[in-house]
């Protein structure tokens, strides 16, 4: 129960630090019959892989992920599926001034105060390279997410104060993936890039926000009460390392809005069934999906690792400076946005399963074919 | 696993609808030998109870409760604390109208896409009625962490467009408990108040801002990956009717700060220990708590039971305009103020009772004794 | 998680001291749709019901349930169904003198050196009144397998040394519910009550066996490693008190055996199908149902609470002898039988809403329905 | 929830095919703190690695452990701790004839129902195989227990009608290690060795029994009703495959004990504490440990693979004869010795952790130091 589980039915547990021997997950409850590749989850592994623009770490991983079970010719077996990460580029050695003192903004000391001790090279299993894990998860339930004709679409939306809300016309999906920075507006993408590298020159860095949307939910997806859609979805987002803040639909803006205005009307959608005027609501009403596209939000802070000296205290408590070396990404949202879309996908996958059990003539018709 | 229950270890699961027999909470993990009396529930269910002020409905519940199980002699026993409260005060006949149509923003649809059917008397167990059970089991937790020094304060932060923040010095701890919208500062709660009577002249209805802080957690609550408490105070406080966004510390605005900014210097604290000179973090690092209070927000849409006519569908698909009667809370935040406080208190709890198994010296301490 | 809660998605939470106002059970995850009354519940609650025959104690509880929640014009709504019991005939002054020691074979030690204290009055929590309470929530299973062609038969198989199987063709399926000890023989069931009479005059107690088998599961019930349907009986079997032992088909019998006497061939059913030529597999193979009816065994020791004196210690821990007043059973499974097919249908019934969900083409065409 | 993960607190997740590429085990709650190295873990696989003697497959698996996160420095880090296996000795081809029917006695078939197809190499995942990732993440447990002082001894107690209890006073503790069959007589062993070799010259198998004791058990360890400690080991061992049978302390006898015999009297243990004059009870009352040495016994079927042709269906539902080719045990006790010990390991450490949180006076000592 510590933490690294995540999930009723289609449950991920991930494991690995930064700088140990090597990271992995294992999927427990992935339905069986579905094509699944290496390939398949290399794929998503390479979105999140730094090195490849100068928004991320000079760092090299390969991050080559190896299936060790679960798959046998070509298709999930229903039983678990363990992925496998070797680390390759450890420089351990970079952070040897760290193991002494507390980084700000990190889970050095936290994790002291918790554990007694800490695993100090590179964060251990508070670095961001826990979210490996979490990508080769999403991956398989992407694909289990394919077959039911579920899409996921992420991007970034921010990064500083540069916004693609900046134009209102200015959404354009073809360009997420034309971009370093997984921004679906050129323009602002070059103007976020010009930021980073301003706060990079000043030894500083940058926050942002991530935009997911999910089309093709059906409806009545999540629970009532505690096991709403979007409880669930707000846990799996606000475990992404860095995150400090979600929403759904309006979000936030909600709060200022009037009923008349935030209320989304029912009409007929012409095919026998219902669907929403607006979407104010973001796909999910009393917590149980609606059938619109789910539309979340959520807020990094800015990467905690600058260059520049900072005031910590040493761990046996005494004041100290610290200047920490080592190679950073100057901002986080673009590498995460696969992992917004692998935490949105383990969500919903999930929630298709428990999803079958809620009508018993469907489990009756179920039982009886 | 329909999403009744809540907690790992403190675990708590609520039932009931909004027009059944009753409502109530089984807590399940309470440590034994805490002091308990039904007046130490009834404390906390008396401020969600409607009917106080014009801020809510004018609905009469009594919502007394009875403690069925689990104290002894003034005590808890260590097995379930099951608790009762009756409803007594419903109208049901004012929902008639509302049976065979969905009502916007509300679950109707939903709830009928999922199970087939409903229980359209108030929205059921989508209903704010349901909360009720969280406070009492809320109310269990909160005596547990007075044991443990933990204090909690929840508080309206805004109501529409009113906030406390137009004061920046106008925080007064001492005025949240003189005012029926649970504001830190008397002018706001005037100015809400009148804003809130503007939406009900109007028809129309408000959302809000909660602010909730917690002060006395002990650094190294919280797990690493998904059980990050932060994470769990997202789905915590998520799952709560109507709430739209959550965030943590400097929340959404941290996207656009930069890391020399938002990062939180350690520095001695003066008794051997370690503290931080800013708490932009709001209390946890790398999802584990760090000592500093915790402080986080919830926003809420505006009610989304209006009583000016809206289109929407029939049960069969049909448009249909709908006027719904009845009695509505014309704003959610001042009675969700002790709901919030509630969740809150479940997550700490919780996380205490996980938070004594992580180092192997201390389980040998604890079982030599 | 303190014990309270069986379960992954049917799932229910008892609740309830022996002595205490009242007892009852949750039942959160039934699926929508199931007709059910608390006549339904009655008929089990009553089965299980003391003092309708010398084989049980001469206390009088009318255990009349009344359902709280969860059910709306006859029909199980997908929301927790909360069922209540209220305790009438309490004589707490049988209890006095146990309140200060230990009676041996009962849990008051273990309470104690658990919680610090405990609810002495009859056992509180560890009483086998709480079983009213899986009764309650094993009726609701029991209703969900009704709708799926799942029944379920639980006997006494044996009391003391009083076997059915001292006749071997004596299986009388009729005869279960036609003597008060409920087993499948009309004379076993005279030889049984005898040497109980026999016991009661000692001033002793006996235990004995009960068999349930399950007809109509469908093959592919049931998890490999850990989540074996036979793990999941073992478990939900050896949770009722007193169980000492769980066996399923040939059980420890089998320890003895060949491989060629317990091998079961397999043969086609005629009908497209797949069968067994015998099933001393007991209808599980590898942990999943293979299809064939499934059948185990628990052994019951015998009542602890005997009325002559036993030697003990008090809670200073002081050697004492204590005589136990009060009424109590003689014997536990004529009682227990609705016990056990209750678990049993806790445990089909989770398994059946899990098993919707290991295949992607099932899947697949349940939500392109 | 497939199934693949086990424990609450204490949590081991284990994956991997028969003649997949490896098999592992990721255990994730552990304290911080424990030595451990990849010898402590090879010491127990080594125990349950096949080839060793006549009573084992031939097989040549050399089973050996690599530890891939979670210690650091020679310690647990509290962070997930995940153990890969390499599977080096795969004779897939031995399995060509046993792709298109059902093995009888094994989960062939209840694999193709639950699925819709198989990995037919060796089984795959309901392979005896997949204990080895049980016995890893036991290894760790057993770590966790010596830090503890509790101290868990199995043994082979019977092989077919071969038994430690033909000689009452030949339990010999130091015999255990001695002999390739486990068994604590050696006598027995060697007449248990010459049954197994009859078995095998007849093409046949045999079934046999296990029994485990665990010294230094804290009282208090367990929860009521679901949570009962018997019930968490009667699933745990339970889960193994081939277990057919699970009773604790006196088990199945205890159906034919009068009350009088079976109580365990309480008396002063003479330092101030409580004892019991005897264990009737193994260990555990009202599902709560009371510090007497916990007992209990599994019986084990014969194994299903045995060489001599037997009567089953192809996969097409057509009658066919099969004939076995492959290298398998003839029995599955002595290997399942460290099994049985593995998995109750994860039981008490499971509830060792759950312990600490059941008093409030205790909880708050733990955080006011």
């Amino acid at each position: 129960m510590a933490g690294s589980s995540f999930g009723n039915i289609f449950r991920i547990t991930t494991w690995g630090e930064s700088h140990g021997k090597a990271i992995g997950a294992v999927v427990d409850g992935c339905p069986a019959g579905i094509p699944l590749t290496e390939a398949d989850i290399q794929y998503y592994l390479n979105l999140r892989r730094p090195g490849t623009s100068r928004a991320a770490t000079a760092r090299q991983e390969s991050d080559t992920v190896e299936i060790l079970s679960g798959v046998f010719e070509g298709r999930t077996t229903g039983t678990p599926i363990s992925m496998l990460i070797r680390n390759t580029d450890q420089h351990s050695g970079d952070y040897a001034n760290i193991a002494g003192c507390y980084r700000p903004g990190h889970a050095d000391y936290t994790f002291d105060a918790k554990y007694g001790f800490r695993d100090y090279r590179g964060g251990g299993r508070s670095s961001g390279r826990e979210t490996a894990g979490r990508v080769a998860g999403g991956a398989v339930a992407l694909k289990m997410l394919d077959e039911c004709g579920i899409r996921i679409t992420a991007y970034t939306k921010s990064i500083g104060p540069v916004s693609i809300d900046d134009d209102p016309d200015g959404y354009d999906e073809a360009e997420i993936m034309r971009n370093p920075l997984f921004m679906p507006n050129k323009e602002a993408a070059a103007r976020a890039m010009a930021y980073i590298e301003q706060m990079r020159s000043m030894q500083d860095s940058a926050g942002g926000i991530i935009e997911c949307r999910i089309d093709g939910v059906p409806a009545g997806l999540g629970d009532p009460v505690f096991g709403k859609l979007s409880a669930s979805l707000a846990q799996a987002i606000s475990s992404i390392g860095a995150v400090k803040g979600f929403e759904i639909g309006e979000g936030f803006h909600a709060a200022v809005m009037r009923g008349s205005e935030d209320n989304d009307a029912f009409m007929p959608d012409g095919r026998g069934g219902i669907t929403k005027r607006t979407n104010h609501a973001g796909g999910i009403l009393g917590g149980i999906s609606d059938g619109s596209p789910i539309v979340f939000r959520a807020a990094f802070k800015p990467v905690a690792s600058i260059s520049r000296p900072q005031d910590t205290v040493t761990r046996d408590g005494k004041a100290a400076q610290l200047t920490i070396k080592g190679r950073h990404d100057p901002v986080i949202p673009p590498r995460a946005v696969v992992v917004v879309k692998s935490m949105a996908a383990l969500v919903i996958a999930d929630a298709l399963l428990l999803g079958m059990t809620s009508r018993i003539d469907r489990i009756r018709d179920f039982y009886r074919r």
